[in-house]
């Protein structure tokens, strides 16, 4: 494409409201256009782009037998009611009526859709599994669209939803599906995760969540330096071993903590590290009061402790609550002496402190040589803290380091919740009615071209892996008035285009100052650059993630022609 | 792909609400499903079609320099209101509010969110021309959305936007649109027709529609049977040459016509041919009245009168009207005697005639032997009438014919309409601000599939042209359970992906007759079947568009395979 002929209105300031580098880059390269709060024109660099990455996407589905369909955008409300999620999605689902007065749901996901069109025409094992998928645009009403491609209130996703006649099989796609998204996630270029996830409130099992690391990811991921093993912090086990160290039990005793409330105050004005303190909050879990403990240096994972009971809600005591019930506020709580009062839990490394400090239960006093088993005692030690980095990884290799990151991609376990819901049943050999078990699984299309940008940048602009590079080559006429070079430049555009090589050819009577600025800042993998000593036959050449150049001479640079094509 | 593995859920019935044939097959064949009224679901055969269509669109814009981008969906009412279309598109445009009550309209076309674009964007001549395409799901809420793909209410559309310096560069970018467009439907296989079409009060000038030849389509196309020409009726001129028929002039008689009221009737009390009487109809041309003549045989064209008057509304007058005025009802008006009460005007045929028949002003009263000059008086002879089979060709070669089409494209030069409600300028090279020029450009791609499925189809099902195929080749292995027919059926399956063709495999274990029904019903374009002689390693080859089958070997068989291949 020749430059002058295409849309690529590149910005010298960083637009104010973009906080982010993808945000900033992408709309400063021309990219991308906001048309309204979370609302995104796709330019031609940017749809270059995301259709580079819905092919990928496509490939691969397509490799493991899942079949690309496509559902609209409108759906009735009759089938949202169908599965209580016309009420219980809540305002991100965007709403409308026809011109009849029909409500309609604008697509945020398509389960109803798909299970609708599969309990209408599938009735028999025998054509079960099946896998549909498709790439479309998505709607969803997010109250604060921020970080541009990332939280968008339209995207592009990718969608697929499985369907099953047991568990056995589900778990096989799944697989399938897990792969194909590593390597969906590989052939882009991006360094990522596959985490293991909270299946949450969907009535699913197994579910993972595909991150690409990167300092703006709104998820904090726990993952081994030595394996594959990744999970959400909220998911990972702690599975340290813990030993009593060798010392003399010491006399407990009540100190005075004037005004000291947090662990480090106090740990501090004890002369003690973070590690030696007990630290102890109450929580309401499903209306029940249970005062949790753990170290000083350990945080609670409330997950686990809803696990860990089964509840529906847990949430933090008022420091009301918990004045009324141990007779102290928020900094000087403690286990002992109220295990008639409340049930105490704790984490397991608890058990093997020794003369450690705790809360007085009495505002501004705290317990020092405090031991478990002889001070206090506990109903149950359980795996309750976060893990952190430097713990052993949970599968037994390596040690957990911590990363922020984007989530791009999802797989989920549905189950039969839908199908019931939904009554969508399929005979199995024996003639028996049962409902489907289902899978969905997600990719984010727009926001996977953001989070390359994440990770592919520096400070002159963005630095797009070859496979889904806008083009692979950017062609650079320093001069366009000089007839030697124009003439070199057209000649070379034919050349790469005839080789079947995708060729951005900046022919703009520009600046050579703003043709190498826009060529840096759009990222092109490979420059070729025709300048002075284009009257000798020779170019330059550069990568984009390279800073050497090298001159070539024509012959040079057409044997470097076929390493482009296909990449 | 496996059949067994795929969703096409084929129907032996004819859906009871499907009128014609494409919407017939399409839901037959398991191609489409209707998940609202006009608003269906893409099954994988159909999106197979729906991308192949695609991908020529796209080859061919791209091959003109046509930029790709994504604009979204929701569009702000702002942009709308900015050009009056928000009020005066009517409720086919959808509209909705978000969370925060702001409205959005859902895109039934981009020319409010592209012209917003590049008034931001494009400021300077030198930037100028500039074409932009989107292939993308459009909303229109059609008041009664029927025949399937052919006319609902989410479709698919490839839409281009044009941006110029002047009307000559618009025309040329019409003209390289125009021949896209043609290579784009001849690619489809289609059999169709570049109509010259009305540009309506859209503030346009040229204007072509894309018609695909059909006997279902809303729209009479009249074409040279020895030229390219074509025109929507509406917009043919008539330019037959009339002579004076060399008779004396009989004297005029006042006769009873008991009852007669239409040209047949009276023509045939009267003994004479239809184009030996008048036919006058009054209008009211921009609250003028005008009392129109023209042959018995020749029917008023209102476009062509509105164009004469220059009018903004062209209507019948009430009967009431006509009997105030002229003293008779509908069934006995003429030109005889009126010309002090209204303008009398004619079609160019009329000034031809000799001692005609014409309605008498009298109800149940005609003249005969009447003559224009003579007995009427015309304040003007002009093109007044629809063109009809058999008159000359407009472009002076051959013949007029008539055929109903379907609209399946559309190019429009919009002039400055849009810019100048939208106040987007560009500077000329002499530094002025000037409103730019636009085109606009549409395809039907979603009804493009339909309008295939209507011009290719036998009593069978489909028989769908290699191009836009959802497979080239058809397996069917006859029995499954058979493990020479089996084993050889999967050994072709796997050839043929490794030879690059795309193949539907059906693996399923369904009786022969299923099998050849369905594989009729989908019509693929070359079909093997393994069968009984896969022992002697004896396939069956056919092509979907012809009867003839033949026996071939393997080695005969690999042969074929390169002639599917890249078609």
């Amino acid at each position: 494409m020749r430059q002058s002929q295409s849309l690529i209105p590149t910005l010298k300031e960083v637009p104010a409201d973009a906080d982010i580098k993808s945000h900033q880059l992408l709309l400063r390269a021309g990219f991308i256009r906001q048309t309204a709060s979370g609302i995104y024109s796709f330019l031609p660099l940017g749809k270059r782009v995301l259709k580079k990455v819905e092919d990928i996407v496509r490939e691969e589905m397509d490799r493991i037998g899942a079949n690309e369909m496509l559902m609209p955008a409108m759906q009735p409300a009759e089938l949202w009611k169908e599965t209580g999620r016309w009420n219980n999605f809540g305002p991100e689902l965007m709403r409308m009526h026809d011109r009849h007065e029909r409500e309609f749901a604008l697509g945020a996901t398509h389960e109803e859709v798909v299970t609708s069109i599969i309990r209408d025409e599938v009735k028999s094992y025998k054509r079960l599994p099946l896998s549909l998928y498709q790439i479309q645009t998505k709607f969803r009403d997010e109250k604060r669209p921020r970080f541009g491609l990332l939280r968008g209130r339209e995207f592009v996703m990718k969608d697929a939803y499985s369907f099953h006649d047991s568990f056995d099989s589900l778990d096989e796609t799944y697989k399938h599906m897990y792969e194909a998204y590593k390597r969906i996630f590989s052939r882009c270029g991006l360094n990522f995760r596959a985490v293991i996830a909270d299946s949450g409130s969907m009535g699913g099992k197994d579910t993972h969540e595909f991150m690409v690391l990167s300092e703006v990811g709104e998820d904090i991921i726990a993952y081994s330096d030595q394996s594959e093993y990744a999970a959400n912090i909220e998911m990972a086990p702690v599975v340290t071993t813990y030993s009593v160290p060798e010392v003399a039990q010491k006399d407990m005793e009540l100190v005075e903590t004037p005004g000291k409330k947090t662990m480090q105050e106090v740990a501090d004005y004890l002369g003690h590290g973070l590690d030696q303190g007990l630290k102890a909050i109450m929580f309401k879990v499903d209306d029940q009061l249970v005062l949790v403990v753990t170290r000083g240096d350990h945080e609670v994972n409330d997950i686990k402790l809803k696990n860990l009971y089964n509840a529906s809600i847990v949430e933090l005591a008022s420091e009301e609550e918990t004045r009324q019930l141990l007779g102290a506020g928020f900094g000087s709580l403690g286990p002992v002496g109220v295990d008639n009062k409340v049930d105490v839990i704790a984490d397991t490394a608890v058990e093997f402190v020794r003369n450690v400090s705790c809360g007085g239960n009495k505002d501004g006093y705290h317990y020092i040589n405090v031991n478990p088993g002889r001070d206090f005692q506990v109903k149950e030690y359980a795996d309750l803290r976060f893990i952190q980095e430097g713990d052993p990884s949970p599968d037994g290799k390596g040690t957990i380091q911590f990363a922020k990151g984007i989530e791009v991609g999802h797989v989920f376990k549905l189950g039969t919740l839908y199908a019931e819901r939904m009554n969508a049943t399929f005979l199995n050999d024996q003639g028996k009615a049962n409902p489907m078990v289902m899978g969905c699984y997600g990719i984010g299309v727009s926001r996977t071209v953001a989070a390359i940008v994440e990770q592919f940048h520096d400070d002159n602009g963005m630095v797009w892996p070859t496979a889904v590079a806008p083009y692979q080559v950017h062609l650079l006429v320093l001069n366009s008035k000089n007839e030697e070079q124009a003439s070199l430049g057209d000649q070379l555009y034919e050349e790469l285009i005839q080789a079947g090589v995708e060729v951005l050819y900046d022919d703009r009577k520009e600046r050579a100052g703003v043709k190498f600025a826009d060529s840096d800042l759009i990222g092109i993998p490979n420059r070729i650059t025709v300048g002075k000593r284009a009257a000798d036959g020779i170019v330059e050449f550069k990568q984009r993630s390279d800073d050497e150049k090298e001159e070539l001479t024509i012959e040079q640079l057409r044997d470097k022609f076929t390493s482009f094509i296909g990449k």
